[in-house]
């Protein structure tokens, strides 16, 4: 793999895959080995370190989400990068940004928040005709 | 300035003085000047590009929210870096993410994604008597 916007939008893939499959071994496998990683889950408190940050998707993984991502835009700075999209879950609809780092040639995640999302900015006067 | 975590905190710090104090001007210096930035604010979908995200800000700023920021910590990738961190606002709480990229020696933030935070993981038999 290397540098490109194309593997960093796969790799962003790929961790949804693992979340909505409950596949531990794919989610380590995503996630940098390095210490300085951390997660911070819709609601939670950071969590922070490998051993900490794996443990919580160990336990969200117990009860796989019904989770799909949408519209994924990716960002490169060089080897570090970052990807925001919707996460779809049901009828609820989250926004997540997932920062990742090269390393060996792969993108690795080293943080992810995810959070309530709206579908548009909510402008003060909006003309509800006009959303869908 | 250079790339250290003194300055990168430092830099984030600025973020919040702009943000309670409704300082437009230094909003814009803190961002970078380039296209690929963007920004999430708590329940909107995602701002992309210096003109929305700072006229996003421009909005926020008519009415400075009365913010303050603790427990930030960084981690820096090179030239590339990210904060997270609490925002006090009055009896809310929310948990953000600051992406930041280091342009000609300074921490210019890239990304910005608040939500809704609990100070600890939820875990799922909380004993509430130990809860504040």
């Amino acid at each position: 793999m290397q540098n490109t916007l194309e593997n960093l939008i796969a790799a962003n893939a790929n961790f949804y895959k693992a979340l909505a499959s409950g596949d531990g071994h794919l989610m380590r496998q995503i996630w940098s080995d390095a210490e300085d990683i951390t997660c911070i889950h819709p609601g939670w408190g950071p969590v922070t370190g490998r051993e900490a940050v794996m443990r919580s998707w160990e336990t969200i993984l117990e009860s796989p989400p019904q989770i799909n991502c949408t519209e994924p835009s990716g960002y490169i700075s060089g080897e570090s990068a970052y990807v925001i999209a919707f996460e779809n879950l049901g009828e609820g609809r989250l926004i997540a940004t997932n920062v990742f780092r090269l390393e060996f040639d792969d993108w690795k995640m080293i943080h992810h928040q995810a959070g309530i999302a709206r579908p548009t900015p909510a402008p003060k006067n909006v003309d509800k005709t006009r959303m869908h």
